[in-house]
C-alpha cells in the first residue's frame, strides 16, 4: 500500500514536470512560430535561389553561383561559421534541345513533348528511328525477351497510381521505370526508350530525373515523354497508327568536376561536438528553377538557423545547416558529409531533411531506433497547432541517409504531397509554385523539432 | 462477479460490432477514395466553371449560365431529380474600371491598384478628391471623431496578422475594416474609403468583397487597394508626402433581380423525407473565376452525388447537393433553401458545407449537439488515411446555417488555409490555383462524410 502511495507521488511528480516542461516548450514554439512567419527570410530567399540563381545542375556554372549565395545567405542568418566542403560531382550535360516526333500512317508527323533523363547518353546527332513498342511493366518486358525488343524503341507507359493518397508511393512504384528500365530495356537489345513521365497530372510539361545504366549493357538513350504524349501515344498504338518514332539528344556525361556542400554552424554551449544536421539539396535539374525540389528545403533549413539566433535560443548543440550537393544525379555531397564526419571522428546524434517540397507540413517521419522514436512521438502534441500531427516510423532523406552508419537519429519533414508531382523535374517546378505560408510554416516545424532535440537530446 | 463477467462480454460483443462496422465502413471508404482519385470529374466541371461561364456575381448573366452549367453537371452526375430553386437577388454592378492615384508633394502621382467592395456606391463620374488619414483600428477613428475624419478618405490599414496559423482567425479579425469600416467612417463625415485588401501576400492585385452600409450615415464610396499600394502608401504618409487621393467609381446597386439555387437529389431508399444537404456557393465576386471561392465546393458537392452513384451506393435518406446562390453579397439563397425546407416541413438532420477552397483536407469543423459530435468524432479514425484529422467544434458556413433553426446538425470541410487569402476575392482565384488531387481529396472526405451520416443516423 505504502508502495502504491509512494509510487503515486513519484508519478505526480514525474507528470507535473512533464507537463511544465511541455508548457514551456510551447511557449518557446510559439514565440519560434511568430518570428518565422512574421519576419521569416525563406521565401525571399528563395525568390533569389529561383530568379537570380536558377537552374543548377551538379557541375555547372549556376550550381557555383548557388554555392556563393547560400554561403552569402547563411552568414546573413547568423550563423557562428559558415564554410565549404569540397567535393567532386558528376558533369552531365543535356547539349540541345531535344527532338522527337512519331510517324504516323498517313504520312504524319506528331511532335513529341521530350526531355532527356538525367544521366543519359544521347542518340547522336543524326538521331535515331525505329518502331516503338509500348511496355506496360517488366514482366511484360521479360516475356517479350530480345525477340520482341530488339532493334525497338521501348516505350515504358507506367502511369502513377492517382489512388494512392501518398503520392511518394505512386512515385517508389512508377520510378523504377525511369531508373532501372532503360538498362533493363538495353539488356534485350532495345536502341533507345521513352519513359512516360513520372507526374500525377496530365499535361504537355516533360519531367526528367536520373536513369541509372548497367554497366554490362549499352548505354541507349533514354528521355521522358509528357504524360499527355504518353496517352496519345498508347491510344495510336492501339490503333495500329505508329509506323516509328524519331528520337534525337545529345546527352552526355563528362568528367567529374569539383564542388561543394554549404555548410552553416551555430556553436553549441555545452555540448559543442555533438552535431545536429538540418539539410536540404542545393542542386536542382537543369529544366526547372528548383524551387520546390529543393530549394525550398535549403531555405527552411538556413531558416531554422536564422530563427534561433534572431530569438536568441541557444543551442546546447552544435547545429549545422547543410546545403547538400548532387542529390539529384549521384549524392556526391551526402557521401563527401559523411566521409569527412567519420574523419573527424564526429558525433552526429541526429539529421532531419526537407526534401519533399515546400508544401504545408503534415509530419516527421522518424528512421531511429524505437526508444528514440517514442522519445520524439511524446513531443507530437507541441506540433498540433502548426500543421503537423502526423509523426510516425519512415523517413530520413537521401542526403541524411548515409548518417545513419555513424548513429545518428534521422528524421525527414513530411509536407503535404498532393501537387508535389505536377511539376517534380518539370520546367513547372517555379517559384510561383510556392506559398510564402507554406513554406514559412514548414520551416517552424523543423526549428520545432531542432529546438527539442537539442534541449532535451536523443 | 458474474455481473462483471456477463458485463465484459455484453462490451466485447458491442465492441466486435463496433469494429466490424469500422472495417466495412472503411472498405467502402477506400472504394469512394479510389473512385474520385479515378475518375473524378470535379476538376473537369471546374474547368467549364472557371473558363467557359467565368466570374458570375449574384444577377449577372454570367450568374445565368453558370445556375445551366451545374444544373446539366447534376444531371450527368445521375442524380435522381435536379431543380431549381427561384429566389431575387441584388443586383450590384462595378461600372466602369475603377481609378484612383495619390498626389504627391513635388508634383508626382502614384496610380493605385484598386477595386469597388461589394455592395458599394460610387463617386460619381468626376471622383473625389481629398486629403487621406490612415487608421489603424476602429479605436484611432472614435478618438479622431468628426473633426479628425470629415471631409477626409479614411485609409484603413490593417494588416491580417501573419502569426495566426489558421488563416481564417486573421480574416475575421481584419475583415470588419472591410465589412464595417466604410459605414463607421461615414457617420464621421468621411468623403470615402480605402480599405487594404484583406490578403495574406503582398502583391499588386486589389481584392474586393462585401462591404455593409448603415441606413443612418451616407453611403461612402468604398474601394480596396492591393497591399503592396497600401505599404508604400502608409509609408508615404508616414515621411508627410501625400497631398491628397483621388478616387473614382461607377458602382452601384440596381434593383433585385431574379436567380435561382441549384438543387441535384439523389432519393433516400428507406427515409427519403429526411435530408442532408451537400454544398457550396455558385456565385464567386465579378474579378475572379471563382475557382477556389467556391467553385470547388460546388463541383465538390457534385461529386458526392456522382460518386455515390458510380459505386451503387444507395442512400437511406434523401442526399441534396446545392449550389447556393448569392453567398457574397446577400446569402439570398440560403435564406430561399431555408424558407422552402421549413413551407415544406422537411425534416433536415445534416448539413455539410465546402466553402473554405478546394485546398488538401484536414478536417471538418461540426456546429451540432455534444452527442452529436462525439458520435462524429468516433468517425475520426476513418478519415485518417485521407488527410483529415481534425474533427473539433466550430463550422458549418454561411450558406447552411440557417438550416440551424430547423435542427439539423452542421459541419464544413477544413481544407488547408495556408494559400486561401493570396488569392481570395481577387483576378487570381483562378482554375490554375486549383490541384486535381487535392479538389477530389476534399470530395473523398465530404462523401465519407455523408455516406457514415447517412448510414448511421445523426
Amino acid at each position: 500500500m505504502y508502495k502504491t502511495f509512494f509510487f503515486i507521488i513519484v508519478l505526480t511528480f514525474f507528470l507535473s514536470g512533464l507537463v511544465t516542461a511541455q508548457k514551456d516548450d510551447s511557449v518557446t514554439i510559439r514565440k519560434i512560430s511568430n518570428e518565422i512567419l512574421t519576419n521569416g527570410t525563406a521565401y525571399e530567399n528563395l525568390r533569389y535561389l529561383c530568379k537570380e540563381v536558377g537552374p543548377r545542375l551538379s557541375g555547372s556554372p549556376q550550381a557555383q553561383k548557388a554555392v556563393e549565395a547560400t554561403f552569402k545567405m547563411l552568414k546573413d542568418a547568423g550563423a557562428d561559421t559558415v564554410y565549404l566542403q569540397p567535393c567532386m560531382v558528376p558533369r552531365w550535360v543535356r547539349g540541345e534541345k531535344e527532338q522527337g516526333f512519331i510517324q504516323l500512317e498517313g504520312g504524319k508527323k506528331y511532335q513529341l513533348h521530350l526531355c532527356a533523363l538525367g544521366n543519359s547518353e544521347g542518340t547522336g546527332t543524326k538521331g535515331i528511328t525505329a518502331p516503338v513498342i509500348e511496355i506496360k511493366n517488366f514482366s511484360e518486358l521479360e516475356s517479350l525477351g530480345y525477340a520482341g525488343i530488339k532493334g525497338k524503341i521501348v516505350f515504358y507507359n507506367f502511369p502513377m497510381n492517382p489512388t494512392y493518397v501518398r503520392s511518394f508511393m505512386a512515385y517508389g512504384e512508377s520510378g523504377v521505370y525511369r531508373t532501372r528500365g532503360p538498362a533493363r530495356a538495353a539488356k534485350y537489345g532495345a536502341l533507345g526508350v521513352m519513359v512516360r513521365s513520372l507526374a500525377s497530372n496530365l499535361d504537355d510539361y516533360p519531367h526528367t530525373g536520373a536513369t541509372l545504366y548497367n554497366d554490362s549493357f549499352p548505354k541507349i538513350p533514354a528521355l521522358a515523354i509528357s504524360t499527355n504524349d504518353a496517352e496519345w501515344l498508347s491510344s495510336q498504338l492501339k490503333n495500329k497508327m505508329v509506323i516509328s518514332a524519331y528520337l534525337r539528344s545529345t546527352s552526355t556525361m563528362l568528367s567529374d568536376v569539383s564542388s561543394f556542400n554549404v555548410v552553416g554552424e551555430i556553436w553549441g554551449s555545452d555540448f559543442p561536438d555533438e552535431f545536429i544536421t538540418v539539410g536540404g539539396h542545393l542542386d536542382s535539374w537543369d529544366l526547372a528553377e528548383g524551387a520546390q525540389d529543393d530549394g525550398a528545403g535549403c531555405m527552411q533549413s538556413i531558416e531554422v538557423l536564422r530563427a534561433l539566433k534572431a530569438l536568441g535560443l541557444r543551442s546546447k548543440r552544435t547545429i549545422r545547416a547543410v546545403m547538400f550537393m548532387n542529390e539529384e544525379n549521384g549524392g556526391r555531397g551526402a557521401a563527401k558529409y559523411l566521409e569527412m564526419a567519420k574523419a573527424k571522428n564526429e558525433k552526429h546524434i541526429f539529421a532531419l531533411e526537407s526534401d519533399a517540397g515546400g508544401f504545408t507540413p503534415r509530419g516527421f517521419g522518424l528512421d531511429m531506433s524505437n526508444e528514440k522514436r517514442i522519445k520524439v512521438m511524446n513531443w507530437k502534441n507541441l506540433f498540433y497547432d502548426y500543421g503537423v500531427y502526423d509523426i510516425s516510423a519512415g523517413g530520413g532523406g537521401a542526403d541524411i541517409g548515409p548518417l545513419k552508419l555513424i548513429g545518428a537519429a534521422l528524421a525527414g519533414l513530411s509536407p503535404d504531397s498532393q501537387r508535389y508531382f505536377d511539376l517534380h523535374h518539370a520546367a513547372t517546378d517555379t517559384f510561383e509554385a510556392v506559398s510564402k505560408r507554406e513554406l514559412h510554416l514548414g520551416a517552424v516545424n523543423m526549428t520545432a523539432l531542432i529546438y527539442l532535440v537539442d534541449k532535451y537530446g536523443l
